[in-house]
């Protein structure tokens, strides 16, 4: 069976594969998180967080869809099932049924700050690793880093 | 806290809202074994199966937001949490590393003609209690029986 | 003088006529009365409502067009006329001059419900006269229902 | 509440308010005129007719908004409700039920005549009250004498 | 070698394959006689008709595809091949040479006539068959009969 | 009766007329052949060759158009009903029911080898007839000749 | 001062430019009584006949700049001054005033035969001065006879 | 015959129609000369004014159309044809052959401000008989004083 | 060194480059008086305002042009160095740091009623001097008393 | 009110803070000196400067978002305020008046490397503070010098 | 291994293939020059020249793969290897390092003048081997012409 | 003679300059490369692997432009003439004539890890020489790891 050969050394694989399979679930789990909201929301500034969601959707799958492909990249193989993902998430869980906007600024805001943590110890993990790698952890945290300003101001 | 005044009779209302959050189920974890597959695939026909695999992407996430926004807007919560998605889903998960790809258009082909048994029974239930939702089931299982048929025959 | 040879028997078409005739009114004052909101709403969501009504402006409009052809392809001409609107619709009307956001709100909610209450009438009364209205009748009955869900929970 | 200060002095408000709603009127119903049309025209002209008035429609509901957003603007209250609108008009209404093409021709000219009449009366009165409304009416007249042309010549 | 399992039942399938067979030759024959008077029409409203008869071309076009692919995705194979729809086809043929501009109006009327009066039957015959081929057919005729509706007007 | 005046003389156009309404024939039956292929074709490489097919239905469509309109415009009326296409072609027929891949590409590259034949005979009978009419048979040669190509090297 | 070095030898520049500068002033001619027409048109077909006509006017000013760049770039100067155009146009020319739709439709058809009995005579004289030129005036043939069909079927 | 019945008195029409007479040689004129220069240009910034010069030929066709539109839309008769233009046109001509670029330059400069002064004495003209023709040459002088600027300071 | 010789009298070129110049230093603060809310806004409706205020943005900026591009027209140089700004701007500034929702809304209400004050005396100023720079100033009154209307019902 | 919770370490934030602060008002003024030259440059070459300088404020203002925004998403408040940029800015600006177009490429050959220079400062600083601004230090320079390159080999 | 079977015969297989090998060296080269150029021209004409040199650049890529494909569309194998371009150019070759402007006018001016005198020899040349061909080469030449003036006049 | 003055001290300009002309190698044989594979290729997999090589062909030739003006915006000039390209390059080459379509996947597969190879060690190059070069570095490998990846798992 064709397989990719790694452009890493062994080792350095090894930790950039586990940053980028960590992240990838992140990423996976904001999605759905922010969908769910999306969703269930209500309140008076329904309309204004419901469609600022949908950006944070958008974001959350494009980068997916860039971390795992690089994660293949080098050699790894990402998994993204979601048996996978619901047993590594570390995302704080919106409860069942209607969720106040408030209440959806709140979370959103914190899943953000908890995600962004996650992300500069990967930039630091990756830093000897490989900088090719490094470099898109940069570019999503500058990402998140902006959405999190914008819900943050909100609450 | 605002809500939605259902259009439906109390007992339409959940036989309907089932069939949407079975559908919901489906549909999530359509789009996360389509993407498990598109990552990991690996044959001579990688570039052909790996670009189709995301038209069933596509696919899968648009009708997801059209159930679930369908769902409330008929008084009933969707549900589309990771834990939720991994409860509840009965469709066959690909192993974790690379899939040949011959192996990925069996088990697409498998996995659609199982989602489109479960759609045709949503278009039975909701026969008597919601024709707009039932309207939506079967614009979903034209396109999903389109799919399957492209799937299908590649075998 | 040409006119249409209905592709419907008589009673049939009277009685999809008589229903797609009262669904021009109803949509015809719809696009009335949201715009007349949102040129005369105040308070701090503005933007959002003020911006969120052209879209049921848009909505209404499209379907005025296609119920009105709909109409004349079986052989009724409707009447779209200002006299017949204003004599003929039931909608709740606002009173002149400014409205505050909430009760923008909450008018729209309320004659969207009742918009809806009078197309779930037409799906039914179309059931055996004509399937190809029906279908659009159900078709609106869906935009009108997100809509009307969007609008309930900012109340 | 809060509400719009003038930038007008009361007296140029209140002549220049009358003026754009006098227009209000006139905008909408030769929108609501030119479906009617539209929707029940007949003769071998139909469909270069029938997409003419589609032009007049998009023109007349396009300076429709301009207009109500110009009233509120300096601080004067738009009216378009239906029954307003119904009770207002002084357009020459067609009959119901089908309107042989050279009858709809012959109607709309004459229809743009009285209206384009009535609008430089409008240039005229708010020549000393605002110029910037002065300036909205010459464009609008501007474009209505374009479409009475193009009417005019089909007779 | 790889085929369809279909999603209905054998007679079911037996059925509803027969009328999306049928469809399928009148529109592919449909396509080619608007084409056959596209190119030889001749008369005073010649550009108007030869542009309308293009609108019917891409419809007929349109649903030629879809009817042709959803036959495959029940299982069923389509035939459209020249030497089948010239046998099969019932549709009044243009005579060669030029054709009158109120002759192809004439023409396209009879034809659209007789086209919708068969796919009333299918509705009718996938009714218990087929819930999603049936909406297709729904679809299809709507569109047909807005066609008819344009033609008829202008004899 | 308006027709056309033909810019050639009588012997010229009668040449001329013949190869364009002989290319009317290949062109339309190639569209109806590479669609039949499209809809029944089988095997591992579907999506490839299930596209590659359409984009020949599109080669052949635009130029079905364009022959048959030179063909008027040099006074000539063109053929393209049902009957005339199902009896004059000589292009090979694929069988009923569903084709495989390998059998599809042999099909098309013998097909367009033989219509490439009758285009070069056509190049050469209009070189002293119409160079416009031969200048369009060229540039329709090298769309044929390039597709091909890319059909040859498949086999 | 920097000049062009014709790519052909004198003689035949000589000949290919003086066909170049014919078809020049052929072309813009053909803009300004096309527009003329556009412009003062009545009757009944007044707006399919006006739309036709700026389709003509297209066409003849994208040709007029590529048969002047194509003169330049032989190394001969284009001159398409208003007084070179009025001197030597041969154009048939409308008179002042409001022309009747029909009267439009036989002077352009006439027009367009006699720029075309020109434009194969310049066919012939490039045919041994410069394949390229000529090319490009088969081009605009074509595309002349294509127009005058469509104005010759509405006499 | 049909004809427009002016919205204006007759001594404002005949004020009027000729000033937008005089403005349509002037247009024609001006994309003349500036296609006349386009074409036949020559020295180091040949393409910077080259395609400038394309810049002024749109927005003088556009004004062209917009000018002669207004005019029989007022119920006067515009005359573009080329004898009209080259007998009344009162601008600068070039020589015939190659134009050096800073010659280009200062032909524009001056034409433009030619053209201009008149366009001034036109708005002047139109103040007490027509607004909505005065707005019209007012936009003109605007995108004219524009490209005489830019043409100045180059030279 | 090139400059533009003004189409206006000596005294007109100085009143109306003068009005020119005061709305060249009102639009650019405006722009970043607007820019300095959008970043630095706190507050539950952050997201309506911060999209809203680039709106103010974009047509401060496109107005900036247009005016500078006036004045050079008429022969006059604007200045919009950041010196000539912040020394001459009147407009009311943002203290730094966070502003919340509200207080943005006052402010931007505030500053724009303050501009349009200016904005109509330069409508004044010009109806003697230069009717073509009026024109402009009347077109940018009417955008900034559209948005002094937006924010001033959001107080 | 609602603020952001820095993702960085206090002196870190101070540092990044203070570098993306000078940015800030770097970036801002180069839009304002590139405007100015873009208004009142002069010389044979005005277009192609004119119309590169907007290239430079497009560049100038994209970056000025950018850096504003990252600024406030570390926590720290950004200024752009006229006064701040007046006083702040250390970039040589141009005389008031006309500028001859190998002045202008003389000072923003001279403006770009000074800038350059401070942000290569900018992404030393940062190096150690937050990789994440760096980044986007990184980006602003390899713009800035790509523009560099392009004005420099033009004096 | 399947291959391509020429539709022409052999010996005029053998000339055609040897014209479009020698083209496809000439248009490859083209495309590196002009880059070359491209990338290090110096002097005051910069801008203008950099950008005209990538539409040279695009024009030679366009063909480059029109003129490869045309060769394997014959059954001949086009080569397209550096080492094959670098052994078999003829085109003049710029110094390293800087080229001032003029310079940069006059190769290309020169190069392309090269170039059109061997496309002229290959037009030729296939008159009587294949006319498909020679109307790609006719199509070729007409746009490198159209470059060659534009170089031409600027030097 | 202008030049560019390097923001690069001399050494570090030195060793930067030459990575970037290696990767300027590199990259522009790797699009001649791909494409003599795209126009040479052979087999049943013809048409994926075909427009699968012209996404690397736009790749190669996208960052060879920004390769080169990177270079020249840090002061050294680039060279990509074919004959320093056929000297210079050490990508492995395709033999003359057919290639099947698994040795062109092989060949690109090895091309691409030898390419990357590399892109690896002129990151670590240029680590302290110019972290602006290095970043496009790093840009570019992930494009290129990306294509290894999708090309390595179809052999």
């Amino acid at each position: 069976m064709a397989t990719v050969k790694s452009p890493l050394p062994e080792t350095a694989q090894k930790i950039t594969g586990e940053a980028l399979q960590g992240a990838l679930v992140d990423l996976i789990d904001l999605s759905l998180v922010a969908k769910q909201a999306h969703w269930n929301i209500t309140g008076r500034l329904f309309k204004q967080v419901h469609e600022h969601l949908d950006e944070v959707v958008d974001l959350a799958r494009e980068y997916t869809d860039t971390v795992a492909e690089r994660a293949v990249a080098i050699g790894t193989n990402p998994d993204g099932r979601s048996r996978t993902v619901a047993d590594r998430t570390t995302l704080p869980q919106p409860d069942a049924g209607y969720i106040a906007d408030d209440k959806v600024v709140a979370l959103v805001t914190d899943t953000l700050a908890q995600i962004i943590g996650r992300f500069r110890e990967r930039i630091a993990a990756t830093d000897e690793t490989d900088q090719v790698t490094q470099d898109l952890f940069i570019e999503i945290t500058a990402a998140l880093e902006k959405q999190h300003w914008m819900f943050s101001v909100q609450n």
